[in-house]
């Protein structure tokens, strides 16, 4: 199985706090060795960083562990290999552009005997089950507004209420535990472990559980500042995680945990 | 303008030493400081970075200049503005998948009033005219072979005799220096600049032009290697540069420089 974390913001936010203690599971602390990734969005473009090798050792996670990079909206990955080999192709997260936005997209879990027909644009590139699913669900998109200019993309609300149906049929096959992002709203779906935290005005001190690190945010944030955190496990041991239910559909939007609607069946 | 580079090999090989003097004139004994990128095919997979501050003192080119990535197929960039501001999604080389592979593309030049209609599913994330061409090329291979499964791509000499065609009549709105590249072949373009080497055995001590540095290839290399580096201006002063012709497209293979067939009109 493999570990995720996302992050969601209402201003530009760097992760290198998250980001230590997550990377420490890769190799150190836990045994997610088999590669690991990172997605940022930074306005529309996305700086995409993925290692075969593991995240405590590598050069690149060394760098994002210096490099403060700003974002609204991060997505990443530690892996432990289940299907597919060990190869650059195989590292989540992925991306792909469709409506002109870049899509970013990762997933813990294992998906059994899932092959979608996929007969529209998007066919992977690798040999996982996360990047079938990925393909799949983007296909699915495109088929769901299908005649979408570039200046008419579905709204927020409108891919919600597709997704949220779709990640449910995904999941029937397995375990699906995704982050999705286009840079606007972060789509989460958990079927086994996912938690998240809100942090925001009072802001605390943090203190890691993988790694020697603590951090006071009150010194680092604005009073107006909105960050959500999203992890297979816990970052923090002295911060409110709540647990995602089994089957739960959310999306985050501005650094605030939003309800999914219900969709009709 | 900008400045490219691109290298082809038959055995994967790093880039540093090309880089670092590609990267000098990213802002010091150049002007091209708009932001820069790089991609390295790694298997099927592509490592992709990109940023919008000046390559000299970019955290992440400093890492490139010293973390040997070993590719077989790498396009790189330098960017000074002429059309779209400088963000993270202007940044060249932009990538796209189709047909399970990545394609990535690099352009140095300018077209005027150059607006494909762009109805496929290929659409610019960023405001350049560099990623339009892009997307125009993407949109007019796919329809030039639609019906291709993952595992009936198009060959290398198909993919050229269509890019051929497509390059010239993008070439007719400006200047098209570009190199394109789908991890099998480098396909080039040249409007008015570019140069090319091909290294082989046997192999000689090389001199970069824009840095106090020089390397022994015959050191780092075995006798069956090739490798050929593609650029706007050489970078080394005591190699055998060959400087392509206004409106020629070529090929690189495994290291080697290919003549384009002609293509019927």
């Amino acid at each position: 199985m493999c570990q995720l974390l996302g992050m969601n913001c209402n201003t530009p936010t760097d992760i290198v706090f998250s980001f230590t203690g997550f990377a420490t599971r890769g190799g150190q602390t836990d045994e997610h060795k088999d590669g690991w990734g990172i997605a940022f969005f930074e306005g529309k473009g996305v700086r995409h960083f993925v290692d075969h090798q593991p995240a405590v050792s590598s050069p690149i996670a060394q760098l994002i562990k210096q490099y403060p990079i700003k974002s609204k909206n991060v997505i990443a990955h530690i892996r432990k290999a289940t299907q597919g080999e060990v190869m650059l192709e195989n590292c989540h997260p992925f991306v792909r552009e469709y409506w002109g936005q870049q899509w970013v997209f990762a997933h813990n879990g294992d998906l059994k005997e899932f092959y979608p027909t996929l007969d529209g644009h998007f066919h992977p590139v690798g040999t996982t089950d996360s990047e079938r699913a990925f393909c799949f669900l983007m296909q699915e998109l495109a088929r769901a507004f299908p005649h979408q200019a570039k200046d008419e993309q579905p709204s927020v609300e409108q891919l919600q209420a597709v997704l949220q149906g779709l990640t449910r049929q995904i999941a029937s096959f397995g375990t699906f535990n995704m982050l999705l992002s286009n840079g606007q709203a972060l789509f989460v779906h958990c079927s086994t472990r996912l938690h998240y935290v809100e942090r925001r005005f009072p802001f605390t001190t943090a203190t890691l559980s993988d790694d020697d690190l603590a951090v006071d945010f009150a010194q680092v944030t604005t009073p107006q500042d909105k960050v959500a955190v999203i992890v297979t496990e816990p970052l923090t041991n002295n911060e409110n995680w709540h647990a995602f239910a089994p089957g739960e559909f959310r999306l985050f939007v501005e650094g605030s945990a939003m309800k999914a609607t219900e969709v009709k069946p």
